[in-house]
């Protein structure tokens, strides 16, 4: 019998009924005789409404921190008991605790703490005693005032890893609305599979370039503390697919497929900077009045000096988010930064080949190069890491791109049966 | 300045726009220098809705109170936040606090939890750091386990006068939908006018006969700790009713007029057991019945022994909410209790004359029979305490009851201005 650390989303406790399917899931679980600690996120759009609530009161005035986090996690506490009571009533012992109780130590950070400790005393005495136990996700505590905190957008899958760390579970299960991690976007590829088995590090490369399957800082809690994941549906019995941390020698021995998946992020914007002084500084200066600004960089191109009197463009992506508050920022020190035009491209994509197997195989680069040259489709810029490869297109030819690139690659369905893990999210 | 404890109900805080209204009212007290504490109760139906979500994905079966009770307190967290958020956005500091943190021990009783103890370290450092402090009514905090438990309904003017009295405020002021304490239900009585002031002994014994407009067990604490409550509008700034607990020396000096109001209930139920063998014990087997169904006994009439056969009748009231329960049970031991038929009356009504005064004013009972008599209404049962008179009669009469005696009594709007205090719920 395995200890198993189950996370649903609030899609999959949206209402009645749905806390109800996942309480004769939970049940039959706990009958079959595993140990179950289930972490849930508040019902369907609860976030959302009471941050609307909130907006409303203080008309559009700065809220406390603090005092939103307490706001925020009433939603985790009303679906945490009605999941609990769900299951007493199907017969099985079941106790809630929040993130406080089930020791989830975080800083003061209120909005997007860290977790520094977990101690789950309360939640292991609970399975002792033969219940499930079932935890608020996306909330903990901080030390010095006892003070409610959430982790940010998408903490739940923290917290399910966090427990599953702390308690050695074998297995922290994501429940979705998919059914697993794809080689690509299932609705752009039609051709993309299911994936059996992804690494961490591949996975987490998919997640920092679009793929929105699960939350960054969750699998990188789950590769430091060598947990393993399984994705999968909330709405089928079928396996998903499983994120795994192998060590070294056991990397050694797995039979790496060179690409595992092809990610797509249409979030980012592209800025220039025309004419930048090419001198020592100049780009540090411009950097940190971005940084300044509160936005992350992803790529950066820095042409060779073009212009005839000694001047540069540089151009860098960032979330499309942030491009107002950067270009006030860059505007505001204008004459200091010393470029001559600033330019800003909302519609960019970004694709990103992924794969493990890429260290050992050279090629990658120029076969990627190929493909995206066979469909027509211009690349921008270009970054790359150990294991994966992004180029930037323009928007509209993102979707040509990525079937381009999973055909090229020998990612479609009918090849796909080959690939051993991979992919990327929905 | 004074330090005030003002509680909100639900349906002053029932949505944005009160939620608003009521930070607005807030802002002004503390900028006018005064240090305040708000309890709040959860917006409007969240609670009912909660019970019923739970009772949905419970198929009807029994919830565990502990997880009940993790359930209800969702929603005063919720109105919690959002008005410190609010009055924050107004410029005034403001920091929200949960039943735990504003140091509300309680009993385990979950669902019906006793406050044993209010240690408010927390709020006290908050008033003192010149911000308003909002905390969660209805809520605390069991010493064992550190789990949240709830109050009982109502619970929330039962937080602000326990920590009304741990903080040693000025007032507890307890914000409504109606402008105070009537000397009758205005709906039957359209005379019946707000009464300045009613002492703590009075207000108990119209809250336990019908009045609504207090929760008991906040009166009965505010009585034995001395706070003075102020029950008043949260739509406008008109005085309300002032519910003190005047020293003995004090009571001698008060003008007390010999009554304050007449409250009226249409939530009891008569149960009549005829023809009960008139031998030793056995209206004490019959009402340890009563008791074992958990009713509460209100009224109690044994007749003589009319029977030619040595038996009684005995009839009693209790909450008509209870009357199944007590009529299984004693249809159970029917038997042994020997009694030849049991008569359920739902429809009947209660009046309840209170006042002070009566403690020296013999002839209240004959003034009181001879109003309804002359009203044309029968009087089914009577009881009696020191400072209250109740008579049942049916139902369709209880209107034209309670009229009949607020006219006798002079307590009608012309007269009502001699009358220094006393009322009844709406």
């Amino acid at each position: 019998m395995s200890l198993i650390v189950s996370k649903f989303g609030g899609s999959s406790v949206s209402d009645a009924a749905s806390i109800s399917r996942v309480a004769d899931r939970i049940a039959g679980m706990r009958t079959q005789g595993h140990d179950v600690v289930v972490v849930v996120s508040a019902m369907g759009d609860t976030t959302d409404e009471l941050i609307d609530l909130a907006e409303q009161v203080s008309a559009g005035g700065a809220a406390p921190q603090r005092e939103m986090d307490i706001l925020l996690t009433a939603g985790e506490r009303i679906s945490m008991a009605l999941l609990a009571i769900a299951i007493h009533s199907r017969g099985v012992s079941a106790q809630a605790f929040t993130g406080q109780q089930a020791g989830v130590l975080t800083d003061s950070a209120y909005g997007n703490a860290r977790i520094l400790d977990v101690t789950p005393g309360r939640l292991t005495s609970c399975l002792e005693s033969g219940s499930v136990a079932i935890v608020a996700g996306f909330q903990g505590v901080n030390e010095d005032a006892g003070d409610v905190t959430t982790l940010g957008r998408g903490g739940s899958d923290t917290t399910a890893v966090a427990l599953a760390a702390a308690l050695r579970a074998d297995v922290c299960e994501i429940y979705t609305d998919v059914d697993g991690v794809f080689t690509a976007d299932p609705r752009i590829v039609p051709t993309a599979r299911r994936l059996a088995r992804v690494t961490s590090e591949e996975m987490l490369e998919m997640a920092a370039h679009g793929a929105k399957i699960l939350h960054l800082r969750s699998v990188e809690y789950a590769r430091r503390h060598g947990v393993e994941m399984h994705v999968r549906s909330s709405f089928s019995m079928l396996e998903g697919t499983r994120v795994v941390t192998p060590t070294d020698e056991e990397e050694q021995l797995m039979e790496a497929p060179i690409i595992s998946g092809v990610a797509h992020d249409r979030s980012q914007a592209k800025i220039t900077a025309v004419g930048v002084p090419d001198v020592p500084g100049a780009a540090a200066r411009l950097f940190e009045t971005v940084a300044g600004a509160g936005a992350n960089i992803d790529m950066i191109v820095q042409n060779v000096s073009v212009h005839e009197t000694g001047r540069t463009d540089i151009s860098f992506t960032l979330p499309a988010t942030d491009t107002d508050a950067v270009r006030a920022a860059i505007e505001a020190v204008a004459e200091e930064l010393g470029h001559t035009e600033l330019i800003v491209n909302a519609g960019i994509g970004k694709l990103s080949l992924v794969g493990a197997g890429m260290r050992s195989h050279p090629g990658v680069s120029a076969k990627l190069f190929g493909a995206l040259r066979d469909a027509g489709v211009n690349i921008e810029m270009i970054s790359t890491s150990e294991i994966r490869i992004s180029v930037v297109t323009s928007a509209d030819d993102l979707d040509t791109a990525v079937r381009a690139v999973h055909t090229a690659f020998g990612l479609d369905a009918a090849e796909v049966e080959a690939v051993v893990y991979g992919g990327t999210g929905r």
